[in-house]
């Protein structure tokens, strides 16, 4: 977007006066464009101005100096004002009061300055005790002012404000502000003045100088370190410069007859389509908030001021239709007189959108794909996962990273065989790691959830439990595990095995204890969504499951196919991985082929059973892909068990550790080089997918194996794998004597498979993206070493994002449209698909869209995410 | 290339009669366009004819069938060999015989079938005899011709003829093959033709069928498995088949008045521009290198036959003329007739190409520019080395791979300690490790030769090695190496520390014992090359060094700049490691800048020095590249030395051994990532670097250094250390008062730095490529772990070479030519540098030239290598 080019300098907002064309919003910030929009459309508010974001830019090319030309323009509006209000800024009898705000093009909560109650000075402080008849409300007005214009204009320490107020308070023995008398507030206004000319500080009295200043200062913010720092990680252009926004106060607390409050025009929570807020009578906007007085639910305001409610609900029923979203307000009663301050598109929880977005279809209000494009994709996780009763009091001890959302409560074991003990005698369990290994597959599956000490988004630990739609606090740096002591500290608490513990694998919080957990609903309107979505996306969402369990949840959440089954998730289980083990340990390749005679059948009958949950829908599987050291044990007391277990020496098991350590393992001997080393592994494999497809097709069932061969690098990797495959399967399928289709393709997850994809596409029947290793191999980062540095990379705002969670689009996804470019050039209908952890994250998942993929794959939990994030992205590229 | 495209099926040659048009090398092979040559320029040459390239793809295109055209014009080119030698094929009184050879385009030694003696039977064998007066001869030939197409044509197993000859040996008592007489050898043939009719084939009489199906036997050879593989490994296309070169034969061994013999036109060992060669009377080809007879020197034919030797002096001139170059003939006299039954250039050692090139131009025979392509730029590096006697006799006890050429000698040892210990004791070592680290830096100075037992060409040992220019066997898999008991066991010898090995770091080669050295000198030719080399190419070549042993080393090899100094090396040294250690340990910012300050005086002392040895010549600064987990201790023994040293507890070391731990060192907290958590470390090296810079300055003297920021993967990462350090070093020039240049570049080694070169070069004075990381991350391949695989992707011809060694053009060059056009788009100027391995490796050099890069950098001793290439670069381009 381009700087925006204003054709005036100043945009007054009064009764039926304002400018109302949304694209506005780069010249005005969004809350000038809606107080204008408010006034265009006849709800009341205090009159005011807006200073074009140009002006910023002005400021700042001018010197940081306001031109004559906009302190004229300012003089003209704050006349305007005045003969709105029917008062006079700076006035002893009538005074006008501004209140003085920044407003960006985009919402920066907090980054920027505010003056409220500009206009002040001894003289009109009288005038405004008189007007109010509340000489304790003019004086604690005028201190806030000179408090607030001293630390924001004048750049003075806020610090000594506080202590005067804390001295005068001693002094006269008040416990709270709102103890101290008109008086008290009198002579501390006093103090402050003196204080600042001490400082050697000129206080203007002029109102017009306090605004000329008060403007600059908001301008001066928008360059403040925060701000800055809050526009590098966000993203924000620091050329849109800030609007200022400049309008009339109201006030609340000039007795019964006013009052302030703020509400939402539906609910935030549930979505529920009632009108839904708090007020206070005789209050100002800040003590709705500050909890020393309660306030009353919105519905009360009928009976205490009927009128006023009948307007504000003719109001928001206007704002709302006009906005056609559920709106948060602020309004004030300023002497029975209702004015609204601020007008905004409420926040709301995923179930509170979901709602809100089908039932403002069905009322006529928006349309499906605007509604669609309501609910936010990442949010909606929200609701497939139990959650912590957002009602209950936590202890939180510790934050690591949220791997995996969702809650669990339960005790404290320490490995994973003890997790599955403790499982089946039907307790609850946390499984406490320094990290996972695929040999704990069993105890994370056995747990409530799982904590570890170390890894990052995409360890381990993360993705084997977002697999499992189990809750996960991975990379919890403080912890201190003793597997041998059986405890863990934080900081100097000791939790030993069968202790208490919560997770909130949704924020990262380690919680002391038990907490109350409630399960969120799949409602109707969720499969409104989500039958929408469908309606609306081009590509098939699949998922990455290899168990019987995830093939069905998959199916529930309607996944279109298996986009990635991970054949050696299946060695671990039980006696599997001895015959593993024997396999690796032979040295022989009729050893070998004898160890992997034994798997052949086990590995046939996790084919067949998915085969036939899936039902037709294609499943590509992946052959083995981690380094054969992976399945031998890391410890020399699993070492020595092993050993015993197989009937060979210590020393035999120690060696071959030995042997296949790897410095580097990411890179190392892996993936289709085990298959070029020891091709019996993966035609075992391919015998045991076509053998279970032959088994069902005779039974008359449809079957579409798909066969994914891993970290393909150069096309005659490929070559060579697939030829031995393809002879394998033919054989097999001709000895049955049936048809069978079946394909075999490649995974694009080296940069160099990318950069030579038009020779692999001559071989290779589709391609699957593996964004993990490509994002790893593109950067240069091992995810499970990334902890060090990576997330101060996106605290200091060198990457947006973590990179494995969001797709990186401008180095990683080069390579992946290099390659679509290559691989469709040479077989235009090559079929294109993702299963990195990228395929279940929508602005990946955008990106997919946008470069032409088939389908994107995910795990069984993001498969509603991925459905409505694919819709989302066609609505948007019709935008 | 395209396939040949022949005019007419078969070109015969004889009495200058013979197409030498060098164009039709694709169509005739080498081969048969030299025969063909020879005879044009009227070189006595047995007459015969080509049977062209074209007619070897017809074949296959046939279905494997000589067509009936091809036999019709073999009978009309039979006929015309008949007329020349006045002989008839297969005749009972005098007999015409051939030779059937292969010859391809390129030559492929051994890959292919030849039967010689075609056209004996029963008949013609008794015409031999006659016209020959010797039976002996005549059943001689007759006899291996059966043998020979037996086994190459009738396909019969090659051992039943081993047997029957052993068997007639055994039962006349004769101890060679020469004891047999003819009588002995007309029954052998007979036992031979008994046997091939038992097993049911038909052994042909008619010499016409017998020639037809040797030259569809040759044709079939094309596609044999192991011509087949060599193609793939060589990258020759399967579709240039080959010629098959029908001769007729002319035999040495009639007599006392025949000979033959081998000869080159210089020497090939020296380049001395004298005839050498030998020759045998009275005998046949295999007769001289067969070892049964000593041939003589063949100066002596001079003596024998003068007439002959002066007819062979007057050839080899007229060849050496023709072809420009040295040549390596095979003649044959029969009957004092001399034949040149072959011509091609010889294959001679490095000295000799050097010196034959440089004669050559002297000679007026060639110019500059042919000099330099004639000498093979990799083929130098044995003149820079010391090598083993060639006529040493020598033991290989084991083979590893060359991993730094030159040759050594000395007495086992395990430890670098005790390397240091020996070498200071006056004793010369070779270091046996399993592999090397960092810490071992010192001992590897020390030592005469490094063997590892792990490692791949571009390990720690194989790198620090070249870098020294010292001899080093590394991946040696055959060694057991126990660092405890201080024993080397090679299958059943075993190696006590102190034992004497020698190991050829050219070939591999582990030997037992001592063996003689000689050291090639750098002779007055070898400078002429290099000046001319220097003269033509365009790209400047700079080493990577950083002691100032390897700066000077480069400085006399040509060196133009230092375009790599890895600074990291200088930490290991002397107390050096100790304030490295103690920064690590420490938690503490303030901690850490203390350890640092310790070593800011040391490392600004590296680079004065350096700088003023390369006395105003370019010296590329890299900062601090590896993960810190490299400065610390790798075992428990090594650990509680530095507790003790450091006056810490062992747990204290423990923790952050384990603490810095990482799975993917090479992903990991390394290069710029260490300078974004921990600025002081390359503020105290930014400081160290420009101090030295200032204090040189101040002198008067020239110095420009270049500050080079490794493993960027983002722009962001490199505005940001850039900015710091332009800070820092901008502050130190001001402070001094004087006027420094500098800059301030970056490595491409990351493929996402490639990719978004556009962005970074924004940011950086120059890219250098460090295409070591950039294949191990383009290519997914650790290069420390690829032992267990990538050998056999080479063998198997999934590679051509090695990716480490020799830059993969059509992966990792991609990204290259990427970056450059990038990176030149935003700045045309932009300065673009080589330091990986491969800046000393010819044909990536060539590859460099061809992007546009303005320099390479290498080891010191391959400098005169890259000079050379990059010289040949610019001469083939031209081309």
């Amino acid at each position: 977007m381009s700087t925006a080019t204003a054709t005036k300098r100043i945009y007054f907002f009064g009764k039926n006066e304002g400018e109302i064309n949304p694209s506005m919003k780069n010249i005005l910030g969004g809350k000038g464009l809606n107080l204008a929009i408010m006034c265009h459309i006849g709800v009341p508010v205090p009159p005011g101005f807006t200073i074009s974001t140009a002006e910023c830019i002005s400021f700042y090319d001018n010197g940081r100096k306001i031109s004559a030309e906009l302190l004229a323009e300012i003089r003209e509006n704050v006349a305007k004002v005045e003969a709105d209000m029917g008062l006079k800024f700076g006035d002893s009898e009538n005074p006008l009061l501004f209140s003085v705000r920044s407003g960006a093009r985009v919402s920066m909560p907090g980054m920027m300055d505010t003056i409220l109650n500009l206009g002040l000075n001894d003289v009109s402080v009288e005038g405004l005790a008189k007007k109010s008849n509340n000489a304790r409300f003019a004086w604690d007005s005028y201190r806030r002012f000179v408090h607030m214009f001293s630390t924001v204009v004048l750049d003075l320490d806020h610090h000594a404000f506080e202590h005067m107020i804390d001295d005068l308070k001693a002094a006269v023995g008040a416990e709270q502000d709102t103890d101290l008398t008109a008086e008290n507030l009198k002579t501390l206004t006093q103090q402050y003045l003196k204080y600042v000319k001490d400082q050697g500080k000129s206080f203007p009295t002029d109102p017009y100088e306090q605004l000329g200043l008060a403007v600059a200062a908001v301008f001066t913010s928008w360059h403040s370190d925060r701000a800055v720092k809050y526009r590098q990680i966000n993203k924000i252009p620091h050329d849109w410069g800030t609007a200022v926004n400049v309008q009339a106060m109201v006030f609340g607390n000039m007795g019964e007859t006013s009052g302030t409050g703020v509400a939402f025009t539906r609910n935030p929570s549930t979505g529920e389509n009632v009108f839904y807020g708090e007020f206070l009578m005789d209050a100002q906007g800040e003590d709705v908030v500050a909890g020393i007085r309660t306030p009353l639910p919105i519905a009360e305001l009928e009976r205490v001021m009927p009128d006023a409610y009948a307007d504000l609900v003719a109001i928001y029923t206007t704002l709302e239709k006009h906005f056609k979203d559920m709106q948060d307000l602020e309004f004030t009663i300023q002497d029975r007189k209702l004015y609204l301050l601020q007008t905004r598109s409420g926040k709301r929880t995923a179930a509170a959108a979901v709602k809100i977005a089908v039932d403002m279809v069905e009322e006529g209000m928006i349309d499906k794909n605007e509604a669609l494009i309501r609910v936010g994709a990442d949010q909606i996780d929200q609701l497939l996962h139990p959650m912590i009763d957002p009602k209950a009091k936590v202890a939180v001890v510790a934050t690591g990273l949220p791997a995996s959302p969702g809650a669990a409560v339960g005790q404290v074991v320490f490995t994973a065989e003890e997790a599955e003990v403790w499982k089946n005698e039907g307790k609850k369990v946390i499984l406490v790691r320094v990290e996972t290994s695929p040999e704990d597959i069993g105890g994370m599956n056995a747990a409530e959830g799982i904590l570890t000490a170390r890894g990052g988004m995409t360890s381990h630990a993360a993705v084997v439990a977002r697999g499992m739609g189990k809750c996960c606090v991975a990379g919890c740096a403080g912890l201190k595990i003793s597997e041998k002591n059986k405890t863990l500290e934080i900081g100097s608490k000791v939790y030993k095995e069968g202790d208490y513990l919560s997770l909130n694998g949704s924020t990262g919080e380690v919680i002391d204890g038990q907490v109350p957990l409630i399960s969120s609903e799949l409602t109707g309107d969720f499969g409104t969504i989500m039958d929408w979505a469908d309606a609306v996306r081009t590509i098939k969402i699949r998922a990455n499951a290899e168990t019987p369990l995830d093939a069905a949840t998959a199916l529930k959440f309607g996944a279109e196919g298996i986009g990635l089954c991970r054949t050696e998730h299946m060695f671990f289980e039980g006696d599997r991985i001895v015959a593993v083990r024997e396999m690796i340990l032979s040295e022989t390749l009729e050893g070998r082929k004898k160890a992997l005679a034994k798997l052949e059948p086990i590995q046939k009958g996790d084919f067949l059973s998915l085969f036939e949950i899936m039902d037709g829908l294609p499943v590509t599987v992946r052959l083995i892909d981690p380094p054969l050291h992976e399945f031998l044990p890391h410890t020399d007391e699993a070492a020595q068990e092993m050993a015993t277990q197989m009937g060979v020496s210590l020393e035999t098991v120690q060696h071959k550790v030995h042997q296949l350590h790897e410095f580097n393992p990411m890179l190392g001997h892996r993936g289709c080089r085990l298959g070029i080393t020891f091709p019996e592994i993966i035609e075992m494999q391919a015998r045991a997918i076509i053998g279970a497809a032959i088994d069902l097709k005779k039974e008359g069932k449809v079957v579409i194996p798909e066969i994914m061969i891993p970290l393909i690098g150069t096309v005659a990797e490929l070559k060579m794998t697939k030829t031995k495959i393809v002879k394998i399967c033919d054989e097999l399928v001709k000895a049955a004597g049936i048809q069978l289709e079946y394909t075999v393709g490649t995974m694009i997850e080296i940069p160099r498979a990318a950069l030579t994809a038009d020779l692999i596409a001559a071989e290779a029947d589709f391609f699957s993206f593996g964004t993990n290793d490509l994002t790893q191999m593109t950067f240069g980062v091992s995810r499970d070493d990334a902890g060090s540095f990576l997330p101060g990379y996106v605290e200091k705002g060198i990457l947006k994002d973590d990179p494995f969670q969001v797709l990186d689009q401008e180095g990683v996804g080069q390579l992946i449209e290099i390659a679509v470019e290559k691989g469709r050039k040479v077989k235009p209908d090559l079929k294109i698909g993702i299963c990195g952890e990228h395929g279940g994250e929508p602005s990946s998942i955008e990106f997919c869209y946008r470069s032409g993929f088939d389908y994107v794959s995910c795990s069984p939990y993001r498969i509603p995410i991925a459905r409505l994030a694919a819709a989302q992205a066609v609505l948007r590229k019709k935008k």
